[in-house]
């Protein structure tokens, strides 16, 4: 996108984040999303910050629930994990249907035990609306340490984990997602258009 | 430290961080500190999210001012710098009177421009008392790319910038941070102890 305002998009792509795949559990309704933003806020207590799109219906399940597992992914985190649990809703679709094992915190909400190397479970202290997000600050109630594996990184998922966009791509007209790689086929991009994969805005999409 | 709660202090260095110098500006006064918790929170508008400890005198003065600048360290940074801006305070130290070069955004504060790939400006929106912290929630009023230099993790920062401990501080009694490496000297370390170097609490400490 152009730079007419003095704010350059790419220079938030510049700030380091993790992946994590955010649990929570409604009644027998288990679901999970991708988030890219938590943060430790304090040691003493124990909070961290998260800033969850509404899009998402995990998002609405902690706003009822009031608590959450954040699983952090791996960098041996397969794509197709990324693909499970980000670029699918939970309102259609049971995002553990397939899972090899489940694994449940003793908040009882599934955690990603297989792909993540740590979980902490945290407990909604306050809500804050901003828009497009929610910004939740919550007690820590457990976080467990699973493995060694390094932290994935959002670059490295993009240098490593997200699948190069197939050549005949280029073929197709139209507006690609930068973060997830969906393509809006037209010749102009609305500029309130929202990524129906990853939920992100008319600014991340670039001209194919 | 042990773990008897349940919350093992080991899983929050699993969440992944950039490593900032956080500029503010008070009349002539110019002062900048290290943080590691900056998050986009929305993209419309563009809004980001920022913990800093109260400890920081550049804390206050943007608890006064409302405006600042994050600039983004990249892979590169020596450690000097983090050691001006992150292991002394400005309430004693002018911590720009060695820079090299000093270059002021729009906003007429500093920033970092020979280490950082990036810098953003903020203008606080709203400002929460977390105690040790405050959470401070800004829009973003320019955002600029200095650089391709890949952003320094708070990961690469203990691998690669910063110097492992001399052998023989084993020989020294007491108590480590690991955050910072500052050691306390004593047999017992008071459950209330707070880091004079990077302001982080006693479960941040490890017996040597």
């Amino acid at each position: 996108m152009s730079n007419l305002t003095g704010i350059d998009n790419a220079a938030f792509f510049k700030l380091s984040y993790g992946l994590f795949v955010l649990t929570a559990k409604d009644g027998d309704k288990d679901n999970g999303c991708i988030i890219n933003t938590v943060s430790q806020i304090t040691d003493t207590p124990k909070r961290i910050s998260l800033a969850v799109n509404k899009g998402n219906f995990t998002h609405d399940m902690i706003l009822k629930t009031g608590i959450f597992n954040v699983s952090v992914l791996g960098i041996e985190t397969p794509f197709s994990v990324f693909q499970c649990f980000g670029f699918q809703s939970g309102r259609t679709v049971d995002k553990f249907a397939d899972a090899p094992e489940k694994k449940r915190s003793p908040n009882g909400i599934l955690y990603e035990p297989r792909h993540a190397n740590s979980y902490i479970s945290g407990k909604i202290i306050s809500t804050s609306d901003y828009g497009t997000h929610t910004l939740f600050i919550a007690d820590v109630t457990e976080a467990a340490v699973l493995s060694a594996v390094p932290s994935v990184t959002y670059q490295y998922y993009f240098d490593h984990i997200k699948p190069k966009p197939p050549v005949d791509s280029s073929k197709k007209k139209g507006y690609v997602c930068k973060i997830c790689g969906y393509v809006y086929e037209g010749d102009v991009l609305p500029p309130d258009f929202v990524c129906p994969l990853c939920k992100h805005g008319a600014a991340d999409f670039e001209k194919l």
